[in-house]
């Protein structure tokens, strides 16, 4: 007997694929963030995906690449291609590739008057295109655009055009499912989450349980050397590297069949926890997060626990350091304010940094890096200020002071300290990662000052 | 007759397509860079490219995959899967899905020994299997790493397996490639650079040029309306519409067969030349690049050529608009600095902004912005000042002040001008729009100034 709330065997998607539609992708104007963004959220539910492709604004070769995907895979997320332009063609060309109808959607066409209302901008009469849906679909209503999109369940009882649906030999048909969302990254995003996740979730075939712990100052091979026994004899939970740029992570997953949950839950739930409390035993120092937390989020909620304020004094990364915390809502509470001084005028003016220290040591210097917290923090009237000075190239580099050198140095109420960084890679690499260390170097200050904090 | 460096026609590839292998794609653990990076060459080479794939390191869907590939285009470039270790099963698998077995390639294999030796590292016996090779490839040599890359040419008169080339029922057989790179970006672009784009160069059956007419203030469709006549009867050159976030543009692409070329370059120019004359006659107002710059480096080279400087004050924001303007090499030039005045205190200690100001008008108001970068310009002694205060949200809005609400201001050498914006879209959204906003206020500020720097 199952559950009224239970999902029937025929309902899970045993495997979803990504089909994002865009000339511009074909041209490679941008790069493809859309299927990375869904194909890590996949993993995380716990549905196989084998399969990305990619196909421009063509009718034809669209309405084949929705039928193949649809023929080898439960679920298929199709994005882009929902503007109203005529270069837009994806809703009605899934929509014939399956054999249904479009029709005039009145909620959808509402949405969309009131979004150009809102706008202060003149709706066209193309937009009103946006409001023709498949027959039968689940719209989703956009809330960051005027694109509309829509799920298209294809029952197994309720087959719209045999010959694709039943293609597949090697097993059952199963009730399938089309997702039609927006291809801006910002609308596309916000609809998963809103609509398509909690969907995912709940006719996922395994129920997936899974923590990133969260390494900085660390290297993917150092780190998996000190794990390797884990990694060689793992089953389940799993432990795997989870590395992205100037970071490093693990991934510990426990993955239950949804069927065997209730049984198995209690003893899972302890040998995930032991595997974590090793992992912790060797990694330790380098541990900044076990969880979802980014190092920005991690600093900001560590701050915001102690009601401490922080403001920066930026050189060579212009206020990348800044507009990461000003990313996290809320940043209000924690951020007073920032100098980006780059001219060294400005150095002295703004931050009072003696002119000596720059014409003694350099504006890339321990020491100039030094006065740059100290004068920021008082300029900003925070509790921390955290400053950032280096060489981020692709120019400007010397034998003594090579592209890569960073200093970066924080000021707190009990402290002051400072490290040298020798980064390697491009100028954006560079200017990223020597703010990712400021944050660490902020993150292990005020730890060591939150025991006076009490 | 035919000139001897000429190509013949069976010897053109008039299609590409991409096909990348790895599962930490399918993970979503890295971003697709490599179709993108492949998929721009392929636009400005001038061949046309209708798909990309992604599948992981399974040797059926990728012999599949494959085997797709070839039957819909002339070629293929697959990246990925060409390392050391089991999981690589590139090579042979594409190996295998054409017919032609593998062989022992010396040259590779000593490649591969004195790689080992310059990095000072014990090779392996699983190295060695990187130097078996398709039998009758041409061999790229990697100079960064050790994974092997190989061109297998498929003429049509020698055709390994008559099942898989000659599936194509609607056209000739052609000669066809399949062109095996690695997967780390950094050794595939090198390598594509150094081997692959000037043997596509010359098998390309035509030549194009292209220009991106970049548009600001006006959506996708209100430009598309002003220029629906020119779209719809385009044929060549061609001219079509591209957005990305907050951003509008068009590319126009005349298009050459390199036979007639010689013949029509003249008026095919004067064609182009005519249409563009078109686009700007219609959309002039919202023009501020035909070109490959982006709106900060358009901003950036205008400052640099007056010899200008700038300074941000940012409040919501905080810090974007100053990291846009500091990714761009040379910045320093143009940059003196900025300030980040995210607490009202601040506003008024450091940016001077009168007690009254902000009482009366609040944080997010016209006047506020004003005295930003009034008070900015003269702190951070730059020629001109940028300000930019708002409500990114999500909280933080009110029925007089929404969320989205964003204030921009600029003060130059010979005037004072600023705007109110509604914005759409999340908090990331809403920032970065604000920014772009408000280099387009400096660009046309600066546009109006550079009457009287002569």
């Amino acid at each position: 007997m199952k559950k009224s709330n239970s999902v029937n065997e025929e309902d899970f998607i045993s495997s979803i694929e990504i089909l994002c539609v865009g000339t511009e992708l074909l041209m490679g104007q941008i790069v493809n963030t859309n299927a990375a963004f869904l194909a890590k959220q996949f993993s995380l539910i716990g549905i196989p995906s084998y399969y990305q492709t990619v196909v421009g604004d063509n009718p034809t070769r669209l309405q084949k690449a929705v039928q193949d995907a649809l023929d080898r895979s439960d679920a298929v997320i199709l994005t882009g291609g929902l503007g109203p332009t005529t270069d837009d063609i994806t809703m009605e060309t899934t929509a014939k590739a399956i054999g249904i109808p479009l029709e005039f959607h009145n909620e959808s066409a509402d949405r969309i008057r009131s979004y150009f209302d809102k706008m202060h901008r003149t709706m066209t009469p193309n937009n009103l295109k946006q409001a023709m849906l498949p027959e039968g679909c689940i719209p989703l209503p956009n809330d960051n655009g005027t694109a509309p999109s829509a799920m298209i369940e294809i029952k197994k009882n309720v087959i719209h055009n045999e010959k694709i649906i039943n293609k597949s030999n090697d097993r059952e048909v199963r009730n399938k499912v089309l997702i039609l969302l927006p291809g801006p990254p910002s609308e596309m995003r916000g609809m998963f989450e809103k609509y398509v996740k909690p969907y995912l979730v709940k006719r996922a075939p395994v129920e997936i349980s899974s923590s990133f712990v969260r390494l900085f100052g660390i290297g993917e091979s150092a780190a998996e050397t000190l794990l390797k026994d884990l990694i060689d004899k793992q089953t389940n939970p799993t432990i795997a590297p989870y590395c992205s740029e100037g970071e490093c992570m693990f991934r510990i997953s426990d993955t239950q069949s949804k069927d065997s949950r209730s049984k198995t839950n209690t003893s899972k739930d302890k040998e995930f926890d032991e595997l974590i409390f090793k992992v912790k035993e060797r990694l330790g120092e380098y541990i900044y997060e076990i969880g979802d937390r980014n190092m920005p989020m991690v600093v900001f909620d560590l701050l915001d626990k102690y009601k401490k304020t922080v403001s920066f004094a930026e050189s060579c990364t212009a206020g990348i350091a800044t507009a990461m915390l000003g990313d996290i809502p809320g940043a209000s509470r924690v951020l007073t304010g920032s100098v980006v001084a780059y001219d060294n005028k400005i150095k002295e003016s703004v931050l009072g940094i003696p002119k000596e220290t720059l014409d003694q040591f350099g504006s890339v210097s321990n020491e100039t890096a030094d006065a740059m917290s100290k004068g920021c923090r008082h300029l900003m009237n925070s509790d921390y200020s955290v400053s950032i000075t280096g060489i981020a190239g692709p120019e400007g580099g010397t034998v003594q002071k090579p592209v890569g050198l960073v200093y970066i140095s924080v000021t707190g109420p009990f402290s002051n300290i400072s490290k040298e960084l020798h980064l390697s890679g491009n100028r954006s690499r560079i200017r990223y990662v020597a703010s990712l260390n400021a944050y660490d170097l902020l993150r292990r200050t005020v730890m060591d000052d939150s025991k006076q904090y009490g």
